[in-house]
């Protein structure tokens, strides 16, 4: 079968087999989404090699052990944990310290014409939740994370720093909570895709000194040193800063005015798939703005290259490429 | 009068002019302590001019709003508001925007004779406490922050990471809530210092691997970037790093660690007074041991030196010279 793959630290499209799947379920990939952190790990994050690609839909063609799942259409929980620890057997496997990671950690992914996970992580999509849609549920997740970890009232404001696909969603899923929720970012044109959320967007550059100071929740999804600073300018002291973005290096980081202002700092990875769909399914997300091309499988290289561009002025909708399957295709 | 201090980048013993109280209180200072903060604002943390020095006691010689107050003992809290904003009127001047700081930020310290201080700063000091003991008042409060906003139970993980003076007063006052404290320090015999407290200590080196992702809440108190870097490594997934100490520059840190392990940063400065008079009046503290010498403030500039200083073999309890004001040496 077909794969993007990243190994000896190149990008490729290769013919792989498929996978066996063991006492896994097999997966047939119909559309599959890139995520920023597939460009990361590109640059080198997380040391992984393998088919990368984590944001999916497919159909199920095998599950041993849950035959009821065959030709259901299901999007999947990325982590696959061990089963038997204290985190596993509390219904939690994004913290297992054995865990394998779909497309990022021990387990190959999901930018390919099969992939294999258990069959505990699968979801089934409702039948109102289009490919297009239900291919952004991980994301979605990993936005609505944020209103577990901290408290957003409608009164709460809140800043979201980042206009890439993670920023708004945040923003999106942030939005439908907050009534005074505010968007930075730097393209107008995809900030307009959250306005509907927002009361506000501001360039970085033009952040005004009432701004300063003034957000009792800021997300920071933009994955740069500069948008952390960003957030330390916004956040009121006692305030809280949402770390979203997974990326390469160890950026610098202002600690002192951390103590100083008694930030409190909060990492925030996956989240849980069903509120995801809820939500998706109900409609209240216009996720599929988000699409800025679907491009086949065997074009993986120049997608990913096209979402490592920097927006271009004339896309309307310059989000994220997706990779289509193709069997789908 | 004598006053430490740190002017045009340079820190020195000088006679400048008896502060005028204004409507503010006068106090003589009789005992003052060297903060780590001290050591980093010579560095240039804070970019402040003028007498440094924070922790003190001393005795009320003018109030002219709280004339009760004359003749009394007396320690205070160093974050000066404007009694107008939103913060102060709430009854906690700490996060005023406009504050000024003891020592820190616009307004001359306490390695003087005399301070000023707004008298509603000022605490008495209950007679059951020494002078020896009073003078750690301020950093009692704030290591005893750390309680405020972190949960402690007797069966919390807790580590602690530094055994300077203000890693040693977390060990204290955390241990007195957790059966379970961990000290990481660099000096056996610091580390001593807190035997009571701990049920266990280790050097950096030697971190055992069952330690690794073991705590709950770590405390990073040494201000130092390998300091945090331990602390990712201590802190379990979801945990609490509870960042303490003030510290000049921006270190690196491994953000994308903070992500997928969802840690939650704490930053955490001032605390209240009160509740750590009280743990000084009730003896359960032993915050005399953390002298390691007296001097008095003509040698300001060499006690500062002192205290800079790595941890002599041959000094059984090497941590914090302190500044005798004359008036009382």
């Amino acid at each position: 079968m077909k794969a993007l793959r990243f190994t000896n630290l190149k990008l490729s499209s290769a013919n792989v087999p498929r996978p066996e799947p063991g006492d896994e379920a097999l997966v047939r990939v119909t559309l599959s989404g890139i995520c920023n952190t597939d460009l990361e790990i590109v640059r080198g994050y997380a040391g992984f090699e393998g088919t990368i690609g984590h944001e999916f839909v497919g159909i199920v063609e095998e599950a041993p052990d849950a035959p009821e799942l065959v030709g259901k259409r299901v999007v999947g929980e990325i982590n696959a944990g061990c089963g038997e620890c204290e985190t596993c057997l509390a219904g939690d496997p994004r913290h297992c310290p054995k865990r394998s990671v779909l497309g990022i950690v021990g387990r190959d992914g999901a930018h390919a014409e099969y992939l294999r996970l258990p069959s505990r992580n699968l979801l089934v999509v409702p039948d109102a939740v289009s490919d297009e849609q239900a291919v952004f549920a991980e994301p979605l997740a990993a936005a609505f994370r944020i209103s577990e970890q901290v408290t957003i009232e409608p009164e709460t404001k809140v800043a979201v720093i980042g206009d890439g696909k993670l920023g708004l969603l945040c923003a999106m899923s942030l939005g439908r909570k907050s009534e005074n929720m505010t968007l930075i970012g730097k393209h107008p044109e995809k900030m307009a895709i959250a306005n509907d959320f927002c009361n506000g967007t501001a360039m970085p550059d033009a952040i005004g000194r009432e701004m300063i100071r003034n957000f009792d929740v800021v997300v920071e999804a933009s994955g740069s040193e500069s948008g952390f600073l960003t957030a330390v300018d916004l956040v009121r002291p006692r305030g809280k800063i949402v770390l979203k973005s997974t990326f390469n290096g160890t950026p610098s980081w202002p600690a002192s005015r951390v103590v100083v202002d008694e930030i409190t700092v909060v990492g925030s990875r996956c989240g849980r798939f069903g509120p995801a769909l809820d939500l998706l399914a109900a409609g209240k997300v216009p996720v599929q703005r988000l699409i800025s091309e679907t491009l086949p499988l065997s074009q993986g290289v120049e997608a990913m290259a096209r979402a490592a561009a920097p927006a271009r002025r004339r896309q309307p909708v310059p989000c994220v490429p997706r990779c289509r399957g193709p069997a789908a295709g």
